[in-house]
């Protein structure tokens, strides 16, 4: 019961003032049982949050602080860090060793293999962690994430690519050499970073791939969608930039070992995802849309038995800062907390 | 307290698959307090809500029905009309003699004076409930509605509007007759018809000014602005059509009667608006923006005192479905029902 | 020499108020042997065009007629259908006999092959033109289209996946029967007709898959294709919605039957293009985007070998109302005329 | 007679990959009497420039080089500068004595008043120049403009607010302290800059004002329309981010000295602009929008007498890379070269 639980958890966030750090916080002020106690800003050290993030206005009364040791050493139970990229674990192990559970929404720690890691990353600087890291796919690893001490949040295109694929490649229904993930997806994926081809002007009306066959999340979906095959599974991801904010459609090509009707197809992943309520399995024909996902953690999935080129499409849809970060971050606390799987996480998605 | 409460409110939607059902649902779906027992629509009379919106799926389960005295007799505490202006009149005297509390989000009740809703919509039918029909503008008539039988919401553009405006004409600071209200809007501010001029390709990329002058918001405006002040108020009123989907801006030019600072200004809105959660003045020389307030019930507004040209610049901006429709609905039932203002309405905007 | 041309082609247009139309009108305009000496609107019959059309104001002074044999019986030398599929059928025969050539951009003469036709669309009323037609798409049947009574434009999809993947299959580089052709367009791609599904609010910021392995434009690409291979080809097609006005990319994924490196791949495709003043090859590693063809007719492809799924991958941008549809067109026209192929067609797309 | 004029002359652009020199670049690119000589840009200097401006490949054979003395020495017949305010006024004497013909796009020579340039911008190095430059705007200075030396194109805002308000000012329509200015801006108004707040995910679905009365084209506006009306003008001038790529519209509100029909409007503004191609006054109750300009050096402009508040409304429409810049800066050219003011500027707006 709500009401007999006295005391908030407390929280901290690593960079909160990129987009990953602001939907957290937009999650978190709603939370019954969170009380967001610091926050840090590399950029905008010092002042007040709701000043640099605007829409934080009123809800948020907080600053922004420097990431330091004595930020550390406030009394957390949990840390979040929205840092970039290869500075997370700057500061992890020295978090874990506080005795503060920490959920990772780098890709510091999504990899087993510290090879493949540094191949597409740079030089790991605490690979022991990775042993202990719990990959943060609540429909997959539920039950790891539940007393883990590092949870790594899976990136945003694995994460609507796996939940596509789990269980086709878990029931071995398809050939693990011959799947392609084509990948569309809003600006936001990308991160604040100021460039020139973020710019409005270059987005704007328009669309392009980028990074064919060599995007990073390539190797993190391979090696999981491998772990949970237990085989190898190869993918060829191609990803591109669409002019939207927010959201990800992973169209995925792939081909059956054997023929399945559309509604053994559906009613398969039905019961993979029997247990899960973020992951709506659309009904046969129903085609996802970003626009139905929009603000929230829900994971919209179509399957397709194509004829004609005998092949399965699997259409997946998230929002990239909701299921593809921020809101998988908050699932995963809740796991980690023993709380309801969809505190905070309830309000339908925003349309339009 | 929360855990006191044991039952929930009975609500009816009239309308429910327009943009502005469609955001009540959203809201009241994560409402503690409410139970949505029923929704009609018009155009999906017999199929399943989430169907035919996607995003509502696995968070509502009802069914679309027809609006007849059948609908309208089961146990409702509390019935929302979404229809479109003209229509709502058809139905709510029946509601009212039900015994029903009603929430018109149409025009139908906003006005006091029948012959002005007249010149700028059609016959009313029934006139005699202008009366005892509440503008639904808790920051002003907050009082009223907490009996009212009938609560009317403003527009879009009046409700952003007269939040600017009314510290200013209450306190007598402008001129009432030199007052230009330039708008601009999201395109679902004109509900979800289907027109050509409505298309994607033909909004997207481009701006345009609309019913320049004569817009049926204006009369409105007046109305209201003209009791606060207890004088009569004249506006010019030109709105735009912004390639957005939600938000409207307010630039309001106006001239002071003698001259104020920046700060007392400041002081004095914040003053009136002490007890308004939703409203945030923001501080001196801060420009609002409609990316801070999607999807939320709040209402920024700033306030430039120009030297220059010696006039005052109130710039307000709101989400047009959420102060400017469902929100404020929300707001006003939750005040009708005793209920803290903000119940439901806590989650912070969408950013970006 | 132009300077020795004195008289200037008569051209009508059918169906001129659509995007096709309108943005037909936008290139002739401007093309120094052509007077539009007449132009249809079922809609707007009666209408002056500019009026309709504002964008065409001052550059146009022609009035929308109604379509009657009345109109047929002008003096044209050429006649454009924007008709819609179907309705082109109507009148194409009659204005073929008064000995008019005529150029149609609906999919009515699209097929050799009746069957096929009748199977995606409807019945056929007149399958005896389809052999004397000629598919507009002058990079592949630029000898045919000179003298050609009858060209009919390609779809917009088609004409993107065929120059993407016709030298591949010209020069048998690929498996027949392993082509998935994953395409994203624009709204104008579906014309002007007014749904709930186009309008601004349901199509702005969020994307969609439709029509997955089941649009019409895949068997016209195999068709035409398999013409070109001079063997069956089998595409799997699944098209996506996004959220701007113009353009489409075609990511096009098959395997090379044997390896051939970027380089030559690169030169095979300069080489098959050598003559063909609106392709553009990019360099190796370079990737097309929308925003760089836009209101041009350029088609910009790109090919990767990918060497861990062992796949080639080709992508083209064109915008759909220029190379897809009006600027190829008036391509095709040029040639039936003996003009240079880029007349009227020079100036660069516009950015951004 | 076209055919008769052998040499073309020769230009030169100074910032050449910026969104003015690459719309510049666009439009020089089909001008029959016209070479692009050389181009310089400073972050991309030794470049290919169809690599870094990919819009370009195919049509524009030009490297991108150092503004150097050396550049300079180059055969220029005119140079166009699109440098950075305070950056033109470094290299426009130097090339003035060289005896080339200067357009400068920046603000450095825009207005008469040294001082108030410099207490908007910063001290100015060549303040002799502002005698002799022209202020490139042909509809009022066309005159000038033929015989001129140095042309200084318009600020995007000012060319739209004072096409809209020549001929009320020049004929003492209207009182000239009572004027409001408020405009909205697509994003490439401000430059190619990269900055956070220009990023595609902190524009797109949104809008704001901005440097409420503090934008630095109110001077210039007011320079140059109280140079018009020979008296004192002024603006009040609020202009708002627009979520598009391009184009401006400036509503305008003024007070009528005495009253006049709309007809009586309508007349006097068609009979100002008779001889400017590019005006299109809009007939009455037409709006005007970026949807019809785009693309175009068209000046759209509507006036509305309204009467509820006795106020004139004017409304224009540009864009602001085409009438608002770089359009602009042609015809300016063309009249320079005593060509026919539309040579290169005759294809319609793109729509959609």
């Amino acid at each position: 019961m709500q009401e007999c639980r006295k005391e908030k958890y407390r929280v901290g966030i690593l960079g909160s003032t990129g987009y990953t750090g602001i939907e957290l916080i937009r999650i978190l002020t709603v939370h019954p049982f969170i009380e967001i106690s610091g926050v840090t800003s590399q950029q905008f050290a010092g002042r007040i949050l709701s000043e640099v993030v605007p829409s934080l206005r009123g809800d948020v009364e907080l600053f922004c602080e420097k990431l330091s040791e004595e930020f550390l050493n406030k009394e957390f139970d949990i840390i979040y860090s929205c840092l970039p990229h290869g500075h997370s674990m700057e500061f992890v192990p020295s978090i874990i060793k506080k005795g503060i559970r920490v959920i990772d929404l780098s890709a510091d720690y999504r990899f087993k293999d510290v090879a493949l890691y540094e191949k597409w990353y740079k030089k790991h600087t605490s690979p022991e962690l990775l042993n202990i890291a719990v990959y943060g796919l609540p429909e997959i690893f539920r039950d790891k994430i539940k007393d883990a001490i590092l949870v790594s949040i899976p990136g945003c295109y694995p994460t609507g690519s796996i939940l596509a694929l789990a269980p086709a490649v878990k029931n071995d229904l398809i050939f693990p050499d011959d799947i392609i993930i084509d990948a569309k997806s809003g600006v936001t994926g990308g991160g604040r970073a100021v460039t020139l081809e973020m710019l409005y002007a270059e987005v704007n009306d328009g669309m392009r791939p980028y990074k064919v066959g060599s995007h990073r999340h390539m190797p993190e979906m391979e090696e999981v969608l491998s772990h949970i095959a237990e085989r190898d599974i190869k993918v060829l991801f191609c990803p591109h930039l669409i002019p939207m904010s927010r959201g990800i459609i992973c169209t995925i090509y792939c081909r059956l070992k054997k023929k399945f009707s559309a509604d053994e197809l559906e009613a398969l992943y039905k019961g993979f995802y029997a247990d899960s309520p973020f992951i709506r399995i659309l009904p046969s024909g129903t085609m996802p849309a970003t626009q139905h996902i929009k603000g929230s953690n829900y994971c919209d999935i179509s399957i397709f038995a194509e004829e004609h080129s005998n092949r399965l499409i699997i259409i997946s849809a998230i929002d990239n800062l909701g299921k593809g970060a921020s809101g998988q971050a908050v699932q995963c606390m809740n796991i980690m907390l023993g709380l309801p799987e969809r505190t905070a996480l309830t309000t339908p998605p925003l349309f339009p």
